[in-house]
């Protein structure tokens, strides 16, 4: 048992109260109690007492989309039009090398820059999800793997029956760990067909999975469908009974006002990827409008070729940022709104409510300690709420916890997950760069 | 004599070119040389050797428009529309508190933040830049301060007279320190006269300042002036014979095209600040127009009450990031134009073109070291520049040298400074924070 003693506690326990003298018991994997600091000290006298008095206790943050792996083409091509991108860079370097090193490497060293980081849980989607799972388990974050499936042939796989079979294959492997979740990962509807989106909903239904899927990123994608097909993959998705309250539409940057008030009736959520469709000038995601008619509005990093942070801090504050901006209101997307998107919002889109994302007696114990007032940038606080999101940054998370394990501790991994990305960052330098020229 | 010895050298003298093996000596304030590292070793064995073996050393960056002593407000006033913000809480909190003690504390927080993230020079507009200098020369930072003139009176001044007096005679007393530089700061259209627009501008022209005024901000700020005047601020200022090549348009976020192609043919500079546009909901600046234009487009990040980081990083990623999402066109203001613009443009915006902003023997030795890849989030190091500007950030940088002076060391302010800095913070949470509730 550890009994955290924090300055100042947040449990975005669907608000976002600050409570000050409280402390939380970690039993186990869990949380077990949260309460007044000296009544947790009475009561539970033999439990290792963590005092953290510059900093505060609060859920870790949720990356609700990257490509993990694609943190190993980090800066390999900027600056370039989507479809370029993509065409002469990306695929063509994923088709020479992404392998199972490849991921196994790259998902170590985004699993690590998100812990250091804060993001205690990754909503992932690549080729190899058993290395996702291996990489995400050695460095000691929680993982959303995706069973991802495209109609195409890669190294990975050869047919839509290939990919669901290899995904089962490796989710089968990893029904005991603690730290393990699993989606129907559909990569895109200009990539998958009608019967593998009708399997993958009901191989989610079956198992209980969100589903996971690339939508209306980019508005060459609906015009393309509809000069194709007549109809816009929304809608095409909508007919087939996709759009659920499992369903997660990723980046949604050309979804209209009608798409919108259909993904909220549903359940649906919607999860915003700022920087990559910026960088990307896919556009910029009907977030305020995505908010008022009630959608589930969570954030994403994606991958580190087209954002090129792993920064659930800085991804937040753009959201937020660009949300006011976007929609002319200041008052759009609030701090608070942003907070509880990130982490309560997040879970649930994840299907994961009754897991993660806050600080509640029974909730896995995944926690991230952040440094309220000791640095020029941290000055003044006045506003608990306001400074994690508009100042908040990667830098200033000192501890972290997941499933009730330190894994981060004064802004180093723990133990052997340090020695490992120790070992992998030296192997990009050496081996990775001068592979990927 | 100090011999900086980096893996990487990225000298910024009017392009993105890196070198290896290449050494900078700094004699006293200057750049002397820079030439390959053995050259160097052999003709200077007397100057101290700095090796620098996992960093990239380049110019510092250049904030082009603050508020710095609004470092006390951040957090104070957040998702409020910009006319709530002004009138029922910034405005009040300025009439009741700031004070010298205010300005002078609350610049030397927001100069630390800075000088600790890798900001070497400042552009500041604010009352009592007396104390703005003071501060700045007391953390070891370069300043632009303003001589802030508004019509209406407040503690520092009562009328334009006493602000333009009270300026210079700031001025005069710090005409040898070789890191204050002034400029001519009319605050904007709709709080100063056509007199003293004119007046500052013949100030301006003699004295051979930069003019740093707040122009086009808000959609409300032209159409109330049409109504009023029937016509748009920009176009007075034009006809005053204000807009020339020492005028910088801080915001510009309604500027329209012909106003766009007349700041291009005067020689004058918009300062984009794009996260205070987005937080306070006033649009994103035609800033892809601008470029096209030939505008020399720079950046800052505003104060800390409507940003909420003085961080430009933070800064420079957003407008490059903006710039390609907001004209749908993912090759627009590319990351080195992006370094080049707050470097080389910057300076050139501010008048010290031939003083900061790039690495080259005669300037001011205004330099920073920037960690490479000894981190997750800093790795792998595929393009150096895509680096800096895409995934670089504040707490990357190592060290810090501002006018010779080697300033921060390892991620901490060297000498006097790190005592002010530290005893001021204390004083932050002791009393402002009490203060200004």
């Amino acid at each position: 048992m550890q009994l955290l003693i924090p300055r100042l506690l947040l449990c975005l326990d669907g608000n976002t109260e600050v409570l000050e003298n409280h402390a939380v018991l970690i039993d186990g994997e869990r949380v077990a109690e949260v309460g007044p600091a000296l009544t947790l000290l009475a009561k539970y006298p033999e439990a290792e007492k963590i005092e953290l008095p510059d900093q505060v206790l609060m859920p870790g943050l949720i990356n609700c989309h990257t490509h993990a792996a694609m943190n190993l083409f980090r800066g390999i091509a900027d600056d370039l039009a989507l479809h370029d991108w993509l065409q002469t860079r990306i695929w063509p370097l994923e088709g020479a090398h992404a392998d199972q090193e490849f991921v196994y490497d790259g998902t170590v060293m985004s699993a690590a820059e998100m812990l250091l980081g804060g993001t205690t849980t990754f909503n992932d989607m690549y080729f190899y999800p058993d290395q996702v799972v291996q990489a995400a388990i050695d460095v000691g974050i929680r993982v959303v793997a995706g069973i991802t499936v495209i109609e195409f042939p890669t190294r990975y796989a050869s047919d839509a029956n290939q990919y669901i079979e290899l995904g089962l294959a490796a989710r089968d492997k990893t029904l005991n760990e603690a730290t393990v979740h699993w989606s129907a990962a559909p990569h895109a509807p200009y990539t998958v067909s009608d019967d593998t989106f009708l399997r993958l909903a009901s191989l989610a239904e079956e198992l209980n999975l969100p589903i996971h899927c690339h939508l209306h990123e980019t508005a060459s994608e609906v015009t393309d469908a509809v000069s194709r097909n007549g109809v816009r993959p929304f809608d095409r998705l909508l007919k087939l009974g996709v759009i659920n309250e499992r369903f997660m539409a990723v980046h949604g940057v050309h979804l209209n006002d009608s798409e919108l008030a259909q993904m909220s009736k549903a359940g649906a959520s919607l999860v915003h990827c700022p920087a990559s469709n910026l960088k990307l000038a896919s556009g910029i995601a009907p977030i305020s409008t995505a908010l008022k008619a009630g959608v589930n509005v969570v954030v994403g990093t994606d991958g580190a070729a087209s954002n090129n942070k792993i920064d659930m801090w800085d991804e937040m504050r753009l959201a937020a940022l660009l949300c006011k901006g976007a929609s002319m209101d200041a008052t759009a997307w609030t701090a608070s709104e942003a907070l509880l998107g990130v982490t309560n919002g997040a879970a649930k889109a994840l299907g994961l409510e009754s897991v993660t994302g806050r600080i509640s007696a029974g909730f896995k114990a995944d926690l991230i300690a952040v440094e309220l007032d000791q640095k020029p940038h941290q000055s003044p606080l006045h506003n608990l709420v306001s400074k994690l999101v508009y100042s908040g940054s990667a830098r200033d998370v000192a501890h972290v916890w997941v499933n009730g394990k330190r894994v981060v501790e004064s802004q180093q991994l723990v133990g052997k997950s340090s020695q490992l990305v120790s070992q992998t960052m030296r192997k990009v330098t050496r081996v990775w760069q001068t592979r990927l020229q």
